[in-house]
């Protein structure tokens, strides 16, 4: 334990850890672990996506897939997350490649148009939005543009402390919150049967509240046995609550990023109003891509199985970080971090004030990390601790050294201030 | 000529007309003239787009074109766009697959945030929106969804009524004008270059009026000769007015309508400005879709070449509806079309106050047209007499009955009130 060390020892320490990051300086690296992004081996993957149509394809059915039309998307897909989600095909509208677009659309026409004859939330003065921390730096980016306080929210080991969401939602001008259920970013938590079922019955004191339910990993496990997360939509229903639950995600992480395709689901009353909105906005997304990725799939369970071999791709990835974590930094009490089931993520809590400096050393050392302060709301952490780590992208023969210049970083960070 | 026809020859006209018009609903007939949609013949020639990629592609270029990122769309790409469309890459943006979706966000964009620094438009209090008419009915819906006072502005042979429009934009509160200058939706007029000269000189009383330039007809040439249109980007730069302009466009009417790319140009800074705020709202559009056209179509004069098979097809659909309207209607003097060089519609006026009920009179008998007012914001047309006919759908076989219901109609209408 470093806490127990005296000052020459530290002294000592330091001289050696920075002598350490000088040889890894020398080696001329260049890392990135800063974002969740599937490697090419996941991308591999789903090559067959790009066999199944050709032009002897049959594409003119019912509605010919290659003209206007179908706002909501194509049925056959529909069907396939229907089943994935446990919604009814009047729950669901498939878009276009990006859930993150579908969650800043869906804001923007709250704020401007308001939701189920609210005043739109520009009309509604300054209004505050609950963000669980840390969290996923785009989500908050969203929040920020539009001009909406952020209001930190813990989290505990089973989801945001939901005492802290209970007692701020009682305010009016709080009109929603940002979760990512499973395998949360960056901590890698799935919210327990409790927190969801209380999520799902909360009684804010307005009617546009909205719980942005951004299930991003809700097949992604990295693990043989897949957590079981609570259906929220169902269990609101069961309080009449289904108007306050939006639940996105895509197949960004499922074939191509960027590349797939994304959907919304919420209750039915929402799902028109949203489809009547969109068709201002929109005469389609891309029904090509949709029947493209029905034809690959064909059933939700070939999806599950697709996503054992994104697993078996990543998981040696995570064991190869926190191999290096446990083994650098287990001993040294400086650091803690959680060991996730799913997800893209590791999140690693670092000693007080001290991730900043950590970043910029091994910066230094040409091992980039995601920037201190992005899993809080306006980048800012106040106790300057935690980092996320992304192990997807780089080849796992490049994360031991990556995650040594990390752990040297964190090292001298410490001993520099103590 | 009716107007010359005396009351009994007009009574005996009406129940001759509408026997034939008894006459066609007995036929059971269920056609579509509504809207600007290509038909099956137009999507098979784009079928070679779905051969081009297969599990063997190479898409893992200097940066992975199935991964996340690149905003503003692929380079290979970029460069036909800019070819076809006059523009340095820095002035393009290439997105999803709908303009329509580009044009509203824009707009979105600028009534939450403003243009390049100036006051959202939200807090601008009540402004106004110059729309030539009869326009496009998609424009007049996004600009009433957002509260804006939408301003008619009388079309010429040439282009909008300019007088007007100088006029017009000396008053701050009008922030922009929807145009498509190019075989305009409905009259296929274009744009002349003094036209195009005085839009792009003009110098409207606040920097943040825009004109939304929708060239969705740009290469759309139903006749040999396609119109050149003088590029308004070009042009505005002598004045120093580049911000002024946003160019929109797509391939929808080009390869799938709704499964192509589309895109948005302007000056340097206004793509800069969208770029930053884009990433707030997406990670990256399509890029594999984006390829796939790529190496569809290799360089832009292959594009021009294409949409010559597309004016081979929809050319006798227009011939075939001219020729009923000539047939039918040229003796009659109760209606007026223009003879368009390209695009996707005939615009036909009929006699005043008669159009709502023509529409309705074909709709009795099984044929769908544009609903009345449609091509005028608010749906007003004040004349109640222009309609929107889009030959491009139906079979061609299917066209001369049609187009008989819709004369019939016509001259229904005009006897019943006269």
């Amino acid at each position: 334990m470093y806490i127990n060390l005296s000052e020459s020892e530290k002294k000592a320490l330091l001289i050696k850890e920075s002598e350490s990051l000088e040889n890894y300086k020398s080696k001329g690296l260049k890392l990135d672990m800063s974002r969740g992004k599937p490697c090419k081996e996941q991308l591999d993957l789903s090559m067959g996506l790009l066999d199944v149509l050709n032009s002897s394809s049959s594409l003119n059915k019912a509605q010919d897939y290659r003209n206007y039309g179908i706002i909501d998307g194509i049925s056959e897909l529909k069907d396939i997350f229907c089943t994935l989600l446990e919604v009814e095909q009047s729950e669901l509208i498939i878009c276009g490649n990006s859930s993150l677009n579908i969650m800043y659309d869906t804001l923007q026409k709250a704020m401007q148009f308001g939701i189920l004859g609210n005043k739109p939330l520009n009309q509604q003065g300054s209004i505050k939005w609950l963000c669980p921390v840390p969290g996923y730096d785009r989500h908050f980016a969203i929040t920020e543009a539009f001009g909406i306080e952020m209001i930190n929210v813990p989290m505990n080991s089973d989801g945001p402390d939901m005492d802290i969401i209970e007692e701020k939602i009682k305010d009016p001008s709080v009109k929603g919150i940002w979760c990512v259920p499973k395998y949360s970013n960056p901590q890698g938590i799935v919210y327990s049967d409790s927190v969801v079922k209380r999520l799902a019955k909360l009684k804010p004191a307005q009617s546009d509240f909205r719980i942005y339910w951004d299930n991003a990993y809700m097949i992604h496990s990295i693990v043989d046995d897949d957590v079981k997360l609570l259906n929220i939509l169902k269990e609101a229903k069961k309080f009449g609550n289904e108007d306050m639950i939006y639940i996105f995600g895509s197949t960004s992480k499922i074939t191509f990023a960027g590349g797939g395709v994304a959907f919304i689901a919420s209750s039915v009353k929402n799902i028109s109003s949203l489809k009547e909105k969109m068709s201002i906005q929109t005469i389609g997304y891309d029904k090509i891509n949709q029947y493209a990725h029905f034809l690959y799939f064909k059933k939700a369970n070939n999806i599950l199985e697709h996503m054992k071999k994104h697993a078996a791709i990543i998981r040696p990835k995570f064991e190869a970080v926190l191999e290096i974590l446990k083994t650098e930094l287990a001993s040294t009490g400086i650091a803690n971090w959680n060991i996730p089931q799913g997800g893209y993520f590791i999140s690693c809590d670092l000693f007080k004030n001290t991730a900043k400096r950590t970043i910029e050393l091994a910066k230094s050392a040409g091992v980039i990390f995601t920037p201190a302060g992005s899993t809080f709301p306006y980048m800012q952490d106040p106790n300057d601790s935690n980092v996320r780590i992304a192990p997807t992208l780089p080849p796992i023969s490049d994360l031991p050294i990556a995650m040594k210049v990390f752990c040297t970083a964190a090292k001298i960070a410490y001993l520099e201030q103590s």
